[in-house]
């Protein structure tokens, strides 16, 4: 569900009464019935149809065919003030998460997406982490996992992400961008069905022009695991340049593009793919999407969020489960 | 004309044949008569309709109506072999440059588009510049000036160009960064014809998120730049984050992004606009600007050459010429 202040509750309540939605899933939402039935009052939507307690259906979710909301009760409705994140608020939003993973990985859902939460009100209680995927990674014990944003027209997949700019090439390992590469080829035979075309992005300006530009990151690090991974059997292209790897035709011949820090494939993507691109973790034991904006505080509970990246996480949880 | 052995001559050749450049310019092509002639003749295009010896017309090209090509004898085309680059080629086409710049030094041409020239060859003439930038700033004994990368959809300017993606934090300085809001402002001015709007991008993901990635880079120098810029009147947003900076609608709204990188902003650029990006220079005391791709040896003198990036980099010099 989110953090309860933000536009988590009403895009949720709007994924529930989406019909469209269930040709791909049964969506369950976790989080607080209170909330739910104060914001779809507040916003003038239908409250859920169906509210579930937590101690007796999560292993009874196989038996379940409408949409539904999980009623966690991590947090006092009549508290809340709209808008406003706290400590509180980001503890029940935490909360909300660790369930859903647990019941992911009791087989009881086939797929985790994440609503928006606040980083600050998860930090003011307590809870140290950088954000959602280090929490999944932490839960499932995952230690090989990397992000991927995904859209129809462009996906990329990252070696490096919430780091700074100048910590990057330290970051950079042959170990670390073998296994991207092995990631990303594991979710897009996975999507579809086929062996993919991949591309690696270099790290300097024109892939380091044999090199002219760099510290021959290109030669010490990106083409040897390269290599191992077509070694490997892989359809591995690179490194190549960054600026002319996103070019419209190497767009439409490319299933993943392999990037090495988070603006490198972020911009390409959020300027081609705003409205329809989807965060997702590879390498957990689990579907992991996650919406791909934040809790808005300032239009929350107004009506004016739009669901469709949630609708678009749905979907692509739904894509990654059934396969 | 670039390097003789390239696909120079043949673009120029259909420039000098293009009707709708008439409207914009008169070109005139800086190299050497018996090259075009044989490559119009290998290649079937019509050969040039007035050639002019370099000592006489520089000082009459006021006078000039049609379109000619110059002249300037630095190679011997019975000599050539289409397609490879060498020394001696390189050597002509920095002459060829060379004549050109001097011409707009002295008011004979309002402007100089480069055709494509290699570097190699360049190199191995003895002659040590990284590319046709520095050979004007060079020349012209330029201090101030920086790399525009312009499109209707997207214009982007450069902070730091040619250098390894390591090397980008120790270069970013206060006076840097005010220097090319300046000159991106004075360019857009020229162009728009009005006060421009200008983003500032940051280095860090999300622009550092206050400090939470990298090592300060957006509080200690980008903001300071734009704090003085503001305080010189002009309109300039920023820091922001790399990735949101180029969504349509900011995109929409932007005249000019001020890239810290290289791939920052030629990423979005090639992606979005890559027929129609032109490559200029600003702050040098002429216009220039630049076809956008390489010497493309392999399919040199075949008539496949696609002369539209020396068609948009003409006309954008001649409208920045005419401001």
């Amino acid at each position: 569900m989110g953090d309860p202040a933000g536009v988590g509750p009403e895009i949720c309540l709007r994924a529930l009464a989406e019909p469209s939605l269930l040709d791909h899933c049964t969506p369950i939402v976790f989080g607080d019935a209170d909330i739910l039935r104060r914001c779809a009052q507040h916003v003038g939507l239908p409250g859920p149809d169906l509210v579930l307690n937590s101690t007796d259906w999560p292993s009874k979710f196989h038996s379940l065919t409408q949409p539904a909301a999980l009623d966690l009760k991590q947090f006092d409705a009549t508290r809340l003030q709209i808008g406003v994140t706290t400590a509180d608020t980001g503890r029940a939003s935490f909360n909300y998460i660790q369930a859903a993973i647990d019941a992911a990985l009791a087989g009881q859902v086939a797929g985790v997406t994440t609503g928006p939460i606040n980083k600050e009100a998860i930090h003011a209680a307590g809870i140290d982490f950088p954000g959602h995927t280090e929490m999944f990674a932490d839960r499932t014990r995952s230690r090989r996992w990397c992000m991927m944003q995904f859209a129809p027209e462009i996906t990329c997949t990252f070696v490096t992400v919430h780091v700074g700019y100048a910590e990057v090439p330290q970051l950079l390992t042959i170990e670390r961008v073998l296994e991207v590469i092995e990631l990303s080829a594991e979710a897009m035979r996975r999507l579809h069905g086929r062996e993919p075309k991949l591309v690696v992005c270099g790290l300097n300006p024109h892939a380091g022009e044999h090199g002219l530009f760099g510290d021959r990151e290109e030669e010490r690090i990106i083409i040897p695991a390269i290599e191992l991974a077509r070694a490997r059997g892989l359809s591995v292209e690179g490194p190549l340049p960054p600026d002319t790897a996103f070019l419209p035709w190497k767009r439409q011949a490319t299933d993943c593009f392999v990037c090495m820090y988070h603006d490198q494939g972020h911009i390409p993507v959020k300027a081609l793919a705003f409205e329809s691109a989807v965060n997702t973790t590879l390498g957990l034991p689990m579907i992991r999407t996650s919406v791909d904006h934040g809790t808005a505080c300032d239009i929350a509970w107004q009506g004016k969020a739009n669901p469709s990246s949630l609708y678009h996480a749905l979907r692509l949880a739904a894509r990654l489960a059934s396969d």
